[in-house]
């Protein structure tokens, strides 16, 4: 991110300097994202979510570790998810940006590799004189999706291998893999109604032919459904190749593993080189797996989704009752005795604002050898007064976890 | 500050980034600075200006709100007016450096374009060798300086247009307006006495011709003053020109309006394209004029400076006064019903001091979906609990601002 100033702005520490000073130790580390966590009271000087519900065993450990709340992105800033976990994983969202045709496509499990270019596509109604009257085909269903998806495959371009795959609804992904593709394309959807589709265009040198197949994708794509009603066109935007990043097992030494019930995290952790373990849903099944690897792993990434879901819900009881939930699984989780557990969340999904939001996040860290503050009880405003600090940058947890594992080396002499 | 990954460190984020995340949004953000607001205790033990204050309606807004202290360029660095200001505005000061020439310009409302070359000039007193013997000329009233400055009007330079404009006593300013002007001119002001005034340099390819102006200049007011006494001379200093930085309407979208009784703070203002309203002096007035302008308008910047000049003074007791006469304003404030309201200060002028200081800035936010603190009380201890933090960066504070207008776009998917 260069500033207009040209200061860049940083989280966290370095990829590099992690990489130079890792080590290898007998420790291993559970990274637990209860997804969405932290909340807001609903009225004046209520609890938030977390402030509500009974979690003897969080504040148990919340009292034995180190606390505070994280900032995954920057102040005021409302995190995605893919931003929000990079940030988790140690890499600075603001630096290791993804595009949103990729991150749709991990969404989905398309199979990506470096130099695809995917992006995110709606089915969509045009008129006569070629201008969209509706965005979403009318909200589509699932089922009509999927076999326009199939229809697509119809769709040739030379020297280019060609894949759309359903989504939701009227949602797709398009991915396209060759030789020298560019993801500078910008949206053909023009965002409006009234206009027709927009010209795919190169936003930067090189990227002319892939804007040109993309165009010629779109013609194609409206033939092939010029008789459909009333999906009879397609609105493309997002595009962006996967990029080529330094793996998390490269640059901490990590075996690293990810259980994840979504694939858009199945995704992230996949494009960061983790082994994304198979596993029933749940979190119990997802305890079960983490056993099942433990002495081939040493870096556990859980995922934990419902939180947020039941925040975008507006649900403030039913947050508080999975956050018991995750809770009541600690035992199991402790049994295994990883060395360092970090227990928090990718963003805030308070049930009050029914979406994720730019307020800090609760986290604890509890290891053997932390210096304990004087935080009792895993709660937003518990953890303010911790050691972590009231607005610690996200991208900074990684080390401190590598820090309290032994994994990292002293720097310089 | 360059990392290991050739990352630049900064406060705050970045104006680019602000950019591509703001949306518009029906809400109102207020900016209020009380210049100095940070304070010490005058003997151990005892409290700040502000801790002495009774302040009920400050209070009430930091129980409500979430507090902390800012700290507007950096670790153990005294902000200037410009810089401090700069960070509140979400400029990074360590990125965007405003000249002292410009900054003087500025505050006496001297019409600047982007271009044009302002300096900060000192009529002073020369001997029969030339070598200065009072940088100051024995602080000749305000009436001679402004004659004098009359006087060099007659001063000619090829193809640019000369204007010395008095400041106070023996202080005035220089603009020098043309094609092809550089900033990059060194100091003629020698800082010391017993020595000839310095040869205007061109610091950088380019400047040498406006470096032969300034001698020029320089030159020719020497003839015109030589028969006064003592005033017989010019010194100049803080070569600079008009900065050419993004806008703050343009970064954020706000229809930014600033109401400041002193020159300065509608210069700065005027600098990053807010809107300067016109008003009468005084806190009442000010609000009289945010008032009138609140439907045209989405920021407010309202600047109460004699707090700051109270700590100027090393009056504790004018300061605690005046802090209490702007808690009392708040009621007025509040009636307007702004989405979110920052309180705060540029900076720390503890009357013990009798200048400026490094000390953090008590801050408040108040706006509707906050997430409080433990913050029952408007002071500097108290705020060292706050949810902002014990440090925070000044320039963090407009991002924030903006969040909590809903005026940021979530980052990522």
């Amino acid at each position: 991110m260069t500033g207009l100033g040209g200061g860049t702005v940083r989280h966290g520490l370095d990829l590099e300097l992690l990489a130079r000073l890792a080590q290898q130790a007998e420790s291993r580390i559970v990274l637990w994202v209860l997804d969405g966590l932290g909340g807001l009271p609903v009225e004046a000087g209520g609890p938030t979510e977390l402030e509500a519900a009974r979690t003897p065993h969080l504040d148990r450990l919340a009292a034995e570790g180190i606390c505070g709340l994280i900032e995954p992105v920057g102040p005021g800033i409302t995190p995605g998810s893919g931003p929000g976990h990079l940030a988790l994983f140690g890499y600075d969202p603001l630096t290791y940006e993804v595009g949103r045709g990729v991150l749709s496509a991990l969404g989905i499990e398309v199979d990506l590799e470096p130099g695809d270019v995917a992006a995110r596509g709606n089915f969509c109604t045009v008129d006569a004189a070629g201008d969209v009257v509706d965005r979403r085909a009318g909200r589509i269903g699932s089922d009509v999706g999927r076999r326009l998806c199939a229809k697509l495959a119809e769709v040739d371009l030379p020297g280019v291998q060609v894949d759309v795959q359903p989504v939701k609804e009227y949602r797709f992904v398009l991915r396209l893999r060759g030789e020298g593709l560019s993801g500078a394309v910008g949206d053909t959807d023009p965002q409006a109604t009234g206009v027709p589709a927009r010209r795919a265009e190169a936003l930067a040198d090189g990227a002319e032919r892939t804007a040109e197949l993309v165009g010629n994708f779109v013609e194609q794509a409206a033939e092939v459904l010029q008789d459909e009603n009333p999906a009879n066109m397609v609105l493309l935007r997002g595009f962006s190749t996967l990029p080529d990043w330094p793996r998390l097992p490269d640059v901490t030494g990590l075996r690293a593993a990810a259980l994840a019930d979504y694939p858009m995290y199945r995704g992230v952790a996949r494009l960061l080189g983790m082994e994304v373990l198979a596993s029933e849903a749940g979190t119990d099944a997802r305890l079960d797996a983490a056993e099942r690897a433990w002495a081939d792993h040493d870096f556990f990434f859980l995922h934990e989704k419902p939180i947020d879901a039941a925040g975008e819900d507006g649900d403030f009881d039913r947050r508080v009752d999975l956050i018991e939930r995750v809770d009541a699984a600690v035992p199991r989780l402790l049994a295994l005795e990883p060395d360092v557990l970090v227990v928090t969340g990718d963003h805030s999904t308070p049930a009050r604002l029914r979406a994720h939001s730019w307020h800090p996040v609760p986290v604890l860290l509890h290891a053997a050898n932390v210096r304990p503050d004087a935080v009792e009880r895993f709660s937003e405003r518990a953890c303010l007064a911790g050691g972590l600090g009231p607005r610690l940058p996200a991208s900074a947890l990684l080390p401190l976890a590598l820090g309290h594992a032994g994994r990292l080396r002293k720097f310089g002499a």
